[in-house]
């Protein structure tokens, strides 16, 4: 393998790729990146035999060839060249790096000892504009479960029937759905896109106009968006029947002002102590309603603030939320404006984005907390 | 205790102090601040026994009196409040608050248990520009030792004479200098300040003219400017007399451009492996001289670049050093140009702020690193 590219595209694309790398890998080719020439570009690639992220880099191409080098060496030398020029060159089983930065050699492992990555046989395919997965994946995607006792929890179920999309994510103690609308109709499908992947997905998108295409099969999906392809494993079991939890009618349907609550969310937490537990309860002074946001504990002290509330229906009662849950929920509602639905006694309350303009910044999400129990 | 103050007042007064606070103390009152009234202002202590820090705050005061309350309970709700007027009251062993954010209790400690903070006897005090006395201790205080095995070197060792005040710091790999020229005579004196304190010191200075005031006596320096108090222990012990290990002469004086040369550096730090050993070397082309930069190591692979140098005097030999002594000096290097002196074989080697310029934005600072012997 012979070529030049630029040090800005080569260094994009090995910090593209690099972040699927696994931390603690027993098998030493793990920690490389494949680097290969691939009609008239060098295609990077890496993979920690869960998720493989692949770029591709033009290139000034001498002569074809491929190796894998350490991620963190070719990652951390290339970012620290300046802009200019870099030849690549492959003897033996190193990598010659040589730019204005001076002259490198990186002993690499040979490109034959890389895994395969997995080809997908396409079962359904679709492609989503990039900017509103971005958007719709990092509303969801914190709900998910971190831990392993429940693993179809420990990622984001995706829905796909007619021209709706649903992106789903819960951990049990609250849950988080968002609905995108599909240009085109797709036949019923679903599967289960692991937490990791979600993530990589979330870092990788940018702003930038463009279409996400998504390809899936019984075990593997792949996304394609501007030369970079990811394709990972799908998680195994089925999704809850979560659409049973969320409640059909709310006694209260009350406006809040998204950045006060949470500030007074946030006031409150300090002094909830270890449970994490606060309370929130609607009350009304001569002139108008307010909710009052509490917490105490023994050890600590004790908090409370008002805020005020516009009711749409109902406008009483009281319930005990886990602050973490209420504060990351809020911080995923993108209007200024957040309404908030609950009954009495033990059932989740719910949250959603509102906004009195015509066409509001967000719509079609929503954010359940299962309530504390006393 | 019942007072009133502006929430950006006292949120800078708690965040000046709260960093004196041990992280894991025994001494449960050690994790609270002292808050209590004093000439019409609030005083705000923190002491982790060796040092304490001491800031006051503007405030309206009702009645006097005093308190200890959980330092990161305050801290984090004054830093969450808005910034308007905070209404502060003891009641029993509780601090009320009250603010446009609501209202809390915190559970403090009686004032009366906060252990006193040392008087000095002053027997010698002087005074510094406060954005001279900031940039000269952070120029030296990061080659302080780290380590307990030689307490005398864990800190920045303080020597007056006349009018001349030299910052050393070592950790016996490498040294770094600083002259002070001060504006009044004193006499000979010096003592060692621990390294928690000269950091401190160094994060509370600001570039804000102003003085500094320092008292010390046998045990206890104190340094006071804007309001604000730092009273620390001094280390025991002799600091070794390093000006004996300080080169007389030199037979290469050459200059390089500090950030090509740390850029070169890091480069080459990629392929030290574990030793963290680069080597400079001098060489010369048929046109100009250069300074090879090289490293290398038998898992990674191996780096060379090349560095225009402007030799002043001789320009042959070669020397390793630690790369991350070298780069920690050249960042303490304020001028765009440094001077590199070098001996060959075992003696330090030394670098110097250099400049055409006729007033130079650093001069009387020198760093000397102990080259790895092979």
């Amino acid at each position: 393998m012979k070529l030049s590219c630029l040090q800005k595209n080569l260094n994009s694309g090995l910090q593209t790729v690099e972040r699927a790398i696994a931390k603690n890998s027993t098998l030493p080719i793990l920690d490389n990146i494949l680097l290969e020439t691939d009609r008239g570009r060098l295609k990077c690639s890496a993979t920690n035999l869960e998720l493989a992220v692949i770029a591709r880099v033009g290139s000034k191409i001498v002569k074809p060839g491929r190796i894998t080098v350490p991620s963190r060496i070719i990652s951390s030398l290339v970012g620290s060249l300046p802009n200019k020029k870099i030849d690549l060159e492959v003897k033996g089983n190193s990598l010659f790096v040589s730019s204005e930065g001076g002259k490198s050699k990186i002993k690499g492992l040979p490109a034959k000892d890389f895994p395969l990555i997995p080809t997908i046989k396409e079962k359904a395919t679709m492609s989503i504009g990039a900017p509103v997965l971005k958007r719709a994946l990092s509303q969801v995607v914190s709900s998910a479960s971190v831990s392993e006792s429940r693993p179809e929890l420990s990622g984001v179920f995706w829905k796909v029937n007619g021209q709706d999309l649903r992106l789903v994510a819960t951990d049990s103690y609250r849950l988080a759905e968002k609905k995108i609308f599909l240009r085109e109709k797709q036949k019923e499908f679903s599967f289960i896109l692991p937490l990791k992947t979600s993530n990589e997905l979330v870092r990788l998108l940018t702003e930038r106009e463009g279409e996400v295409s998504l390809s899936v099969d019984d075990n593997q999906a792949k996304f394609s968006f501007f030369g970079v392809e990811i394709i990972s494993r799908l998680l195994d079991g089925s999704f809850p029947d979560y659409e049973r939890i969320i409640p059909g009618s709310f006694k209260t349907e009350a406006v809040l002002n998204v950045s006060s609550f949470a500030s007074n969310v946030k006031l409150a937490s300090l002094f909830s102590g270890r449970v994490d537990e606060i309370s929130l309860k609607f009350a009304k002074s001569s002139r108008s309603k307010f909710l009052e946001v509490k917490a105490a504990s023994g050890e600590i002290g004790s908090q409370e603030s008002k805020l005020a509330v516009n009711i749409k229906k109902g406008g009483s009662g009281n319930i005990s939320l886990n602050h973490r849950y209420l504060l990351e929920g809020l911080s995923n509602i993108l209007t200024d404006e957040v309404m908030f639905l609950m009954n009495d006694g033990g059932t989740p309350v719910m949250f959603r984005p509102y906004s009195e303009a015509r066409r509001p910044k967000d719509k079609d999400f929503l954010y359940l907390i299962m309530p504390i129990r006393r």
